[in-house]
C-alpha cells in the first residue's frame, strides 16, 4: 500500500478485493422469436409439462398413456386387488353414513329440495371415479358451494314462492360451474385458483361458516318466520324480533344433539383412530331423532319434520336447463363463482392428502374432472359437487385406498333413494341444522390466522376484509373484496419494487444491503444499487425518482466527505428478471440524469432477457456502453476504481 | 489435490473456491410493526419524500415553503424579470395564436359550441399558471380528450337534437374530471397514470388520430349527413354513401390548406428555429380563408361556416352542472376516462420538457392543478383541459421561460373574445377540419412503433390491440383492452416466476444461469436454484410442481452419472423481495418432498424482509435449520461439499 493511501479517493479497502481477470457479460445464446414464444407459452401454460412420458414411446403405448391421462381408472384399476377393495368398502360405507345426512342437509342449505342432496350424492360420485386423479377425495355437495349458490340466486328468486323456477336456476347454475371448470382445466388456466390465497380463504371459511351457523338457528329454535337475507344484521334481528315463535321442544332438541355431535367431533380429533364416531355421529342422530320424533308424535308438539321424500333415481333434468331468457346472467355468474369456490376446495384437499400419501395430483386435470361430473351432473337432477374436506379427512382416516370408496358410497345413497327414503319422513329439520352446524365450525382455523397474524400482518389484514366482508355485506362481496385486496398488493409490489443500497462485507468481495448487515461499507465515490423486481411501464416513473433521490439524499448527508461525490452509479440488475420498452428507456434515462452531475451509469449481471433487449435497444438508444457492464459489483468496483485512480491522478 | 481425486463425488473443481471464513446470515436490525407498516407506507404514498425540505427550518421559513409548494408562482414569481417577460410575451402570442384556432377546433371535435373552446382557453391557462409546476406547459383544450368527452356522451345523448342538455352534460364531465385528478395528487395515487404503458399510449394515439382524421372527412369533403358514430366501418361507409353531398369547393379549399398546413409542419419539423411557421399557418389558414369565403361569398357555393359567436367572456355555468339524475353515471365515468387521460398526456408532456431544462416535476402536485383547474373551469363554461404535447412543444421552441406565457396567451384570448369574435363569422369549417388533422397528425409515432417491435414483441401487441380496438371497436373500449392487457402481463409474471439453474463459472465462486453461460458448470451432488420473483399465494403453486421437476428432469438426464444424484437443493432467494404465508409454507412442503428423496433443503442470502418472516415462523413451521442458511451460494457449496465428503468418506 502506497504511504499516501489517506487520499479519501483511493478506495483503499478495496485493494482487498484480489485483481482478477475480469469476466465479460455474454449474451445468452441465440434463439428466434418463435422458440422464445414457445418456451414461453410452454412455461406459462404446460408448466407441469404433461406429455413429457409420452416422449419416445411407441404410438400404441402412447395410445394407451392417453387413455389412461384422461381416465385414470385405467392406470389403477388393473392392479386393483381384493385388499386394497377391504379397505375402500369400509371408508366407503363410512362416508356413505355421513354422506346421507349432509346431502340432506346441505341441500336445505341451498334452499333445494332435501332429495336433491341425496341425488348429487349418487351420480357425480360415480363420474369422478372414473375421470378424477385423487384417490382419497369424497366427492358430493359442499357446504360453502351451497351456500353461495342459494344466497346468489336468492337475490332474484325466492325458493318459497318459486320453487320450480329456483331449482331450474340451480341447475343451471352447476351446468355453467361444471363448464367453467372444464374449460380451465382445458385452456390450462389453472392458475386462476391460486389468486385466492390462503389467508383470503382462511377469512372467506370462517366468514361463511358463521353465515351458515346462524341460518341453523331458524331449525335449530323452531321460528317458522325467518328472513331471507343472509347477513349478520337482519339474521339476528330476525331471530330476536320473532323470540314467541322459539319452541322448547325443537330448541332442546337441537341443543341435545349438537352436543352429541360435537362430543364425537372432538373424540376424534382427540384420537384419529376413532375417526368412526364422528363419521356415526350423524347418521345415528338422524336415526335416533327419527324414532324419537315418530314415537312421541314430534310434529304436535311444534317440530317440524321434512316430510315425504319421492323414492326413486335421479329424474333427467336437462329440459330444466336455462340458456337464455332474463335469468342467463344470473345462473353464469352464480355457476362462475360457484364453480371457482369449490374448485379451490377440491384441488386443495386432493393436493393435501396426495402430499401426504406422496403421490401427484394434476391440477388441470381435476379441473376437468370436477368440471365433467358437474355437467353431467346438472342434466341428472344434481347440483354443484365437489370434493369436501371433511368428508375427505374421514375417507383417509377410515383407510380409502382407491376413488372406489366413492362407487361404494355412490352405491349405498343408491340403495338409500330406492328403498329407504320413506324412513325419512320423520326426521326433524332440527336435527339437520345440528349437522351443518358441527360440520361447517370446523372450518374456523383459528391457529392459522394466529400464525398468519405472527408472519405477515398485510395478509392477515387480507384475511379479516374477506371476513368481515362476508358476515356483513354477502358472500360473494366479501370474496370478492379479499381477491381484489389482494391483487392490489400485488400490483403494489410491482408499482414500488425495492431498492437496495449495497455496501462491501469488508475483506470479501461480497456486497448485500447497508441497512441490513451493518458491518456492510460504502464504497467512496461508488453508488451500488440493486433493483429487485421486473422493471416495467408500471414501475418506470417510480425507479427513476427513488433513484435520484437515493443519490440526492447520499449526496447532502452531512457525514459525507465532500471529496467523496459519486463517480460511478452501480445497477445490481440481477434480481432484473424481465425488462420492456420503458425499462429500457429508464436506463436511458438515467444515464442522461447521471451525466448532467458527472457521474457514469454502470450495469451488473443482466439476466439472459434483459441483456437481449438493453443491446437490440443498443443501436437506437445507446444504452450501454461496452465498459459500463459488468458481471459481477465486485469486478466493476475493482475494475472502475483503477480507472478512478488513474483519472484523479491525471488530475493532480 | 489428492491423487484420487477422480472419485466424482467429491466436486474438485469446487477446491479452487478459497476455504474462507463463512458468513452467518445475520437478522435485520430489529424495528417495530408500526416502524415497519409507516415506512412501507411512505415508500408507498410518498416515495418523493415531499416533506424533506421542510426538515429542521424555523416554523416562518416552513410557511412560506408550504405556501410555495402549493403555489409554485411564489416559488419564480420574486425572482422574475423584465428579461423572462420578454422571451414569455414571444412565446405566448406564438401559443395564442395556435390556441385559438385549435381552441374552436377541438371544441368542435367534442361536438361543443365553437365559443366553448375559447373559452377553455382563457380561464384555465390562468388558474394553471399560478398552480403549475411546470415552465413549457402549455394549457388548454386537447385533441384527445376533445374526441373521448364527445364521443362517450354522444352515446347516450346527441349534441344536434339537445345541445343544452349535451353542454350540461360535458361541465359535469369536466367537473367529475377535476374532483378525480386532484383526489389523485391529494391521496397521492399517482401511480394509477403509469398503468398506462408507453406502448398502450403510442397504440392509443395513433388510433385516436386516425379516429379524429376520419372525422375531419365531413368538414373536408362538406358532407351534411355525416354519422354520429366514431369507428372506421360506420364512418368510411357514411362518407362513400354521400359521393353526392361532396361539395369540391370546399374539398378543393381543404385540400390546398391542408397541404399548405403540412408543409408548414414539415418545415418546422425539418428545422426547429423555424418553430413559427407552423405555429402561425393555422391561425394565417384562419384569416386566408375567413377572407376568401367573405370575399366571393362562399356560403353560396356550398362551403359551411362557423357563424355568429356572441362576443363576451365566460358566463358561470355553475348552474348547469348534474349532480344527480339519470346521466349521473355516464358523466362520472367520462369524467374519469377524459381525466385519465389527459391526466397522463399532461404529466408525461411536464416530464419530457422537464427532463430537458433539468428541472423537477411533481406528479402530485401537477394531479392537483390539473385538477383543480379543470374543477374551476367547469363553473365557468370550460370543458376538460390539460397540457397539450403539440402546444407545449412550440411554446419550447419559442422560448418560454415560466407560466407567464400561458397568461400572456390568456390575455391574448380574453381580447379576443371580447373583441374579435364577429370576424370568426365567415371562418369556414373546412379550415378547422384541416387545423385538426394537421395537429393529431404527429401523434402517429410510428419510429417509436418500430423501436418497440424491435425491443419487445409483446408490448408490440399490446400497442397493436389499443390500435385496432380504438379504430374498429370504440375510443374507450379499445383503450380499457390495451390496460387490461398489460395489467395481465404483470399478473402472469408473477404468477410464472422465473426460476434458473445456476453453475459454476470455474475458477471464480461466481455462480450464473447455466443455460446462458455456456462455461458455467454443475457441481455434482448439488442443484442450485434462483427464483427471481416475490414468492407468494399466486405463484407458490406453480413454484412448488416447477422445481420439483427441475429436480425431476435432472436425476432421468441421460448425461448424469448415476452417483452424483442431489444431495442439496441450494435456493439463492437474493432476488425474492418478499414473502408471504403461502411462500413460507412452500418452503415448508419443499423440505418435506426434499426429505423423502433423501436431499437437504438450503437456503442463500434471504433479504431482510424474507428472512425475518421466515424466522417469525420458524418455530411454528420448522422451515430453517442454522446450519441450512449461507449468505453467498459460494459459501454453501464450500461448507457443503466438505461435509458431503466427510459423509461419504465414512460410508466407505
Amino acid at each position: 500500500m502506497e504511504p499516501n493511501a489517506s487520499n479519501s479517493m483511493q478506495p483503499d479497502h478495496c485493494l482487498e478485493i484480489t485483481p482478477m481477470e475480469v469476466h465479460k457479460v455474454v449474451p445468452p445464446p441465440h434463439r428466434s422469436t418463435i422458440q422464445k414464444l414457445k418456451s414461453r407459452f410452454k412455461e406459462t401454460f404446460f408448466p407441469d409439462d404433461p406429455l413429457r412420458q409420452f416422449k419416445g414411446q411407441p404410438l400404441g403405448k402412447k395410445w394407451i398413456l392417453a387413455a389412461q391421462y384422461f381416465f385414470p381408472i385405467l392406470q389403477w384399476g388393473p392392479n386393483y386387488s381384493f385388499r386394497l377393495f377391504k379397505s375402500d368398502i369400509v371408508s366407503g360405507l363410512t362416508i356413505a353414513s355421513l354422506a346421507i345426512p349432509q346431502g340432506i342437509s346441505y341441500a336445505k342449505l341451498a334452499s333445494l329440495p332435501p332429495i336433491v342432496g341425496l341425488y348429487s350424492s349418487f351420480v357425480p360420485p360415480l363420474v369422478y371415479a372414473v375421470l378424477g386423479s385423487s384417490r382419497d377425495l369424497a366427492v358430493g355437495p359442499v357446504s360453502i358451494a351451497s351456500l353461495i349458490l342459494g344466497s346468489m340466486l336468492k337475490q332474484e328468486v325466492s325458493p318459497t314462492t318459486d320453487p320450480l323456477l329456483f331449482l331450474q336456476l340451480a341447475f343451471s347454475s352447476t351446468f355453467f360451474a361444471g363448464l367453467f371448470q372444464a374449460s380451465l382445466g382445458l385452456l390450462r388456466l389453472g392458475f386462476i385458483i391460486d389468486f385466492l390465497s390462503k389467508a383470503t380463504l382462511i377469512g372467506f371459511m370462517a366468514g361463511a361458516a358463521i353465515i351458515v351457523s346462524l341460518q341453523q338457528l331458524k331449525s335449530l329454535l323452531g321460528i317458522t318466520h325467518f328472513t331471507e337475507q343472509m347477513e349478520l344484521v337482519p339474521v339476528l334481528s330476525s331471530v330476536f324480533h320473532n323470540t314467541n315463535e322459539w319452541s322448547w321442544q325443537t330448541a332442546l332438541m337441537g341443543f341435545c344433539f349438537l352436543v352429541f355431535l360435537l362430543l364425537a367431533r372432538h373424540v376424534s380429533m382427540k384420537n384419529p383412530k376413532l375417526f368412526w364416531v364422528s363419521a356415526g355421529a350423524p347418521l345415528v342422530s338422524v336415526i335416533l331423532s327419527t324414532i324419537l320424533v315418530f314415537a312421541f308424535k314430534g310434529q304436535r308438539h311444534g317440530i317440524s319434520v321434512i316430510g315425504k321424500l319421492q323414492e326413486g333415481l335421479n329424474p333427467p333434468s336437462w329440459n330444466m336447463l336455462h340458456f337464455r331468457g332474463s335469468y342467463l346472467g344470473l345462473v353464469v355468474k352464480t355457476g362462475l363463482v360457484t364453480g371457482i369456490i369449490s374448485l379451490t376446495e377440491g384441488i386443495a384437499v386432493a393436493r393435501t392428502f396426495a402430499a401426504l400419501k406422496n403421490y401427484q395430483v394434476d391440477g388441470n386435470k381435476e379441473m376437468m374432472a370436477t368440471g365433467l361430473m358437474n355437467v353431467i351432473g346438472s342434466v341428472i337432477s344434481c347440483y354443484v359437487t365437489a370434493g369436501g374436506f371433511s368428508r375427505s379427512a374421514v375417507n383417509h382416516n377410515a383407510g380409502a385406498k382407491t376413488a372406489v370408496s366413492n362407487i361404494i358410497m355412490s352405491v349405498t345413497v343408491m340403495v338409500t333413494l330406492l328403498f329407504i327414503l320413506p324412513l325419512f319422513q320423520y326426521t326433524p329439520n332440527v336435527v339437520l341444522g345440528a349437522i351443518i352446524v358441527t360440520a361447517v365450525i370446523g372450518l374456523i382455523d383459528i391457529p392459522a390466522a394466529c400464525q398468519i397474524w405472527k408472519i405477515d400482518k398485510f395478509d392477515f389484514i387480507v384475511m379479516l376484509c374477506a371476513f368481515f366482508g362476508v358476515i356483513l355485506v354477502s358472500v360473494q362481496d366479501g370474496l370478492a373484496i379479499a381477491v381484489g385486496i389482494s391483487i392490489f398488493k400485488i400490483l403494489l409490489q410491482v408499482t414500488r419494487p425495492k431498492t437496495v443500497v449495497l455496501g462491501n462485507i469488508p475483506g470479501t468481495d461480497i456486497f448485500r444491503n447497508l441497512h441490513h448487515y451493518k458491518e456492510a461499507m460504502r464504497i467512496p465515490g461508488f453508488f451500488i444499487l440493486s433493483i429487485e423486481a421486473p422493471v416495467n411501464f408500471a414501475n418506470t416513473t417510480y425507479l427513476k425518482e427513488r433513484i435520484l433521490r437515493w443519490i440526492d439524499e447520499y449526496e447532502t448527508e452531512e457525514d459525507t466527505k465532500r471529496q467523496s461525490s459519486i463517480h460511478f452509479l452501480i445497477l445490481d440488475l440481477s434480481a432484473v428478471s424481465s425488462i420492456d420498452t420503458s425499462g429500457v428507456s429508464l436506463l436511458k434515462d438515467l444515464r442522461k440524469a447521471l451525466e448532467n452531475t458527472g457521474a457514469e451509469l454502470v450495469l451488473v449481471n443482466p439476466v439472459g432477457e434483459v441483456l437481449e433487449k438493453l443491446q437490440r435497444a443498443d443501436d437506437v438508444c445507446d444504452v450501454m456502453s461496452p465498459d459500463a457492464l459488468y458481471l459481477t459489483v465486485g469486478e466493476a468496483v475493482a475494475a472502475l476504481s483503477s480507472t478512478m485512480k488513474g483519472r484523479s491522478s491525471s488530475h493532480v
